[in-house]
């Protein structure tokens, strides 16, 4: 509706009056502008890829990569990975890999917890 | 130094002046606890999980359940998946598949983004 449009442009014009009847759907459009953070799947094939998941990060989002394509390739792996894990070191994000085909990388001030969850640690 | 001091803390009362050796691990120190946003990964044997990943999506975090250990007990995999997708639809937050393993559950205000990252795609 009017107000998403609005909000969504960062208008400073907004009439509030003209919105009294605002219903729950346009409520959410108003929650997920708020946040603007996004988790993004990138599907690593080689170093292609590092620049759009710098530009990610730098962004404030959180990139979890997807190295299966790669990870047999030692010499390939550990390019990307020296890469993303300097990333994460100048940003002062975080970087975890997650089982054996996915790596996790934060931005800035977003870290993985160590501790996983689960039943049998209670 | 002083300047990042009063962004991060919005204290009214910092004197720049004091802090002019702020040394680079103080700085790092700072980024971390600004934030607050973790991402912690379940590993989800049943139901029993649940309250835990619960507590982290209401506290303003990430969870990345590891359903391994049940998607081929389509029973226990439903229950928890239902659970899980109400949890996300409660906080506006969002629930995605990674690949056969996961799933990412986010709390309000960060969305997983459908688009991946691959180098086909430009």
């Amino acid at each position: 509706m009017g107000i998403i449009d609005k909000i969504l442009g960062k208008s400073e014009k907004l009439n509030i009056d003209e919105y009294e009847e605002l219903d729950l759907s346009e409520y959410e459009a108003e929650i997920s502008e708020a946040a603007g953070v996004y988790i993004r799947v990138a599907e690593v094939t080689g170093l292609n890829e590092v620049p759009e998941i710098k530009r990610e990060i730098y962004d404030g989002n959180i990139v979890v990569a997807d190295i299966a394509f790669i990870k047999h390739d030692k010499l390939t792996l550990d390019r990307v990975l020296k890469d993303l894990r300097q990333l994460a070191e100048d940003v002062k994000g975080d970087i975890v890999g997650l089982g054996e085909d996915y790596v996790i990388i934060t931005p800035t001030g977003i870290k993985v917890d160590r501790n996983k969850i689960r039943s049998s640690s209670r």
